[in-house]
């Protein structure tokens, strides 16, 4: 520890005081320093640069032998202590990774302008097939054009497969081989969605990563039952990936299919998951069934076995995760894709995220803090606001109070995966983390 | 009527496509065109331009005979068909008026960041002495640098007296000469407010306008209630003054203290109310007590008699009016500053002004409709979303929908006076006014 705060360390040590995160290029690995990713090289293993992190390998698992740097959707460009730094090539622009999608549930990142989600840095949001499908309906979306249309996104969007909120809204009515029957939150109307209904809706709105639709079950589940949600995720899979390829021929080449791989925290359940999926061979693959109220330890012991058995070239997205510390955990333990409804969530809570821990802004010792709500962030809302008057919205319920905490929320997310990034690309994320870790335990704002 | 649409019909005439109307600079109009007001002719009488809208005409009343251009806060630039165009000098800025205020109840023009708020045009907004005085709390504000600063707004901020709340929220338990003593709808609270604390109230504020407090009648209220509201509002007139002048010497020396005319709809209690303020010679004078149930051909009635009587060099606010329609027949009627909840109020609940009518965004032949709100309008709103996005967000209660349309309908009233101060400069306000009226004839839209 020094004696400066975590906030000046960090801002000084990434050299990013004078300039917003969002505006700093993202410099060109592949020309400047990767020259394993030239195509000449495509076949070199990948180089790990130092053995600072050594109880995380990066390695081709005995599953999948495939040591591409680059498919079509994704690109390895670096590795740091276990910690990967990647592009995903998508229909709609460049994602770097380790990245964090900003949650837009029903077409919009709530409470956000999308111009200002896209001024954040953020390139790639989730939107989500369950919503939509059922408000306003997918085949509206698609004669109005398609999703990135629909809601004024440019960039990129992954949509999920809608499993997950079927679960999750305990409106399952009936679970079966065909599919999952449940109850419409909105008007209580009953839908049977099946894997090809989630593929068309996917296909309808444009998105340009569609998810398969898996069984999510909960936690804690006996390892009967994760067994079971393992063979019908992956039978899904399957039965996905033909309806995806028999629309295929419908526009949208651009739209990728990602497996989501289940098996709760059971370790042989979880490798089978992964090698009945692999065989798919699809461009991307989930960690799905985490985060689902399972200790944070277990969370990330299950990534250590697991991620290691995954693909080296395709990209790995840990759904639904996280808070901060787990995002910086689980990028330690090779993971590159995010996405989490807790910044835009907690920001309409009055919760703000700062490196000194999360603050409550209802909190009464706010209510004379001239302060802004982390000291040295160049977010537009510490700019411009004091936490005394963000306190006084959120106290008088102004929309005005959760547009500005997400904002910050969001700035806060997508700023620690570019120095995410930035560490990897110079070889020092295993310092980078040791130094930041401690800093993300959370709450003690409070 | 042509066989262009309203909109299109405006855009050209003004010539406004190609650009936001926000951006086009004010044309200084002393050096331009108003010889009239160059100090060398301070003292010439108005000259009116034409006789093309002969029922209002400009002139100094009876009870004041001052027909100076330019006092320290207002400077009267044009005036065209009755309706004036000017500029008031405020510690914040200039604003141009005929000027909309939007409304920031709270310290927060609802749904809105005050950095839109300026980009839309607005220079000038109102806030509540009334709310910030429960919450949260003036010397609060004035500890933590005045207003201006506390909401991130560096333009003109004009406060009301708290008055009007306190009759219109039911919370009035008995009404003194010394002042309404009244419970707070946040907690319950008894609390005493007299003109000295809407003043000291204000004075820690540090709004650029502060207003007396005023006793605001019901409408309808026999004549002996207007009367009686009119004499307390004299005395508290002369009270307010009397506090004002005291606490000038302690900071803020660019703070004006309006006065209020009431008297109801009762012709003799008006131009008494307004005789006896007079004698005041405050810096401006609003009109309250109007736009709080009477019908509007009544209001404007009230406003023929009345503001032909009003000083010249003065500004004239009536408050807290209101629809595009009742602001473009007081303009017509001599009024220069107004402020009203609706373009807020309504945004939030789904209504958006067009020149074809108001339009409820919940109305389900929007559903497939791609056009943007309001055809050819230059708003983030309408450049970028439709109205069948609009109103999935208004369906799945999105903030973003707030957002959106209060965009839309701030840009609406500060466009509406943006061509209203451009046809006055120009010499046409009569035939503005002819062609506008019948489409701001509302709502036909739904």
């Amino acid at each position: 520890m020094t004696d400066r705060s975590p906030s000046e360390f960090w801002a000084q040590r990434q050299g990013l005081r004078s300039r917003p995160l969002a505006e700093a290029p993202a410099p060109d690995l592949r020309q400047e320093r990767c020259s394993w990713t030239s195509p000449g090289s495509a076949q070199e293993p990948v180089a790990m640069k130092s053995n600072e992190f050594p109880t995380r390998t990066l390695y081709a698992s005995r599953y999948c032998s495939d040591d591409r740097r680059r498919t079509d959707v994704f690109e390895l460009l670096a590795n740091s202590s276990g910690a990967r730094r990647g592009r995903l090539h998508t229909g709609h622009g460049i994602v770097e990774t380790p990245a964090f999608m900003p949650v837009g549930t029903a077409a919009s990142v709530k409470a956000m302008d999308p111009g200002i989600v896209e001024e954040l840095g953020a390139r790639q949001i989730v939107c989500n097939t369950y919503h939509l499908y059922l408000r306003p309906g997918h085949r509206l979306i698609r004669e109005l054009g398609g999703l990135h249309r629909f809601m004024g996104w440019s960039g990129s969007i992954l949509t999920d497969s809608g499993g997950y909120q079927v679960f999750s809204h305990r409106s399952l009515l009936q679970l079966s081989d065909e599919g999952a029957l449940f109850r419409s939150h909105i008007d209580g109307s009953r839908h049977l969605l099946t894997p090809e209904l989630s593929v068309e809706i996917q296909r309808d709105l444009g998105s340009d990563i569609a998810m398969v639709l898996d069984e999510c079950p909960p936690y804690p589940c006996s390892e009967e039952q994760a067994q079971s949600a393992v063979a019908r995720t992956t039978d899904w899979a399957w039965r996905s990936k033909a309806a995806f390829e028999a629309l295929a021929e419908s526009g949208n080449e651009s739209q990728f299919l990602f497996a989501i791989v289940q098996g709760s925290v059971y370790r042989n359940e979880r490798l089978r998951s992964l090698e009945d999926l692999l065989k798919l061979d699809l461009p991307g693959y989930a960690i799905g069934g985490l985060s689902v109220g399972e200790p944070p330890e277990l969370m990330l012991r299950t990534l250590e076995w697991l991620v290691p058995e995954m693909a080296v070239s395709k990209p790995r997205y840990l759904m639904g995760v996280g808070r901060p510390i787990d995002i910086l955990e689980s990028v330690a333990r090779g993971v590159d894709l995010f996405d989490c409804v807790l910044p835009t969530r907690l920001g309409r809570n009055g919760a703000a995220y700062t490196l000194e821990g999360r603050l409550n802004i209802k909190n009464s010792r706010f209510k004379r803090d001239e302060a802004p709500l982390e000291p040295f962030c160049d977010c537009s809302t510490c700019q411009r606001f004091s936490r005394a008057y963000l306190r006084h919205l959120f106290m008088s319920k102004e929309i005005l109070a959760a547009i500005l905490l997400t904002t910050h929320n969001l700035f806060f997310y997508l700023r620690l995966m570019k120095r995410v990034r930035a560490a990897i690309e110079e070889g020092c994320f295993s310092r980078f983390y040791e130094d930041l870790v401690p800093r993300l335990a959370e709450p003690h704002g409070n």
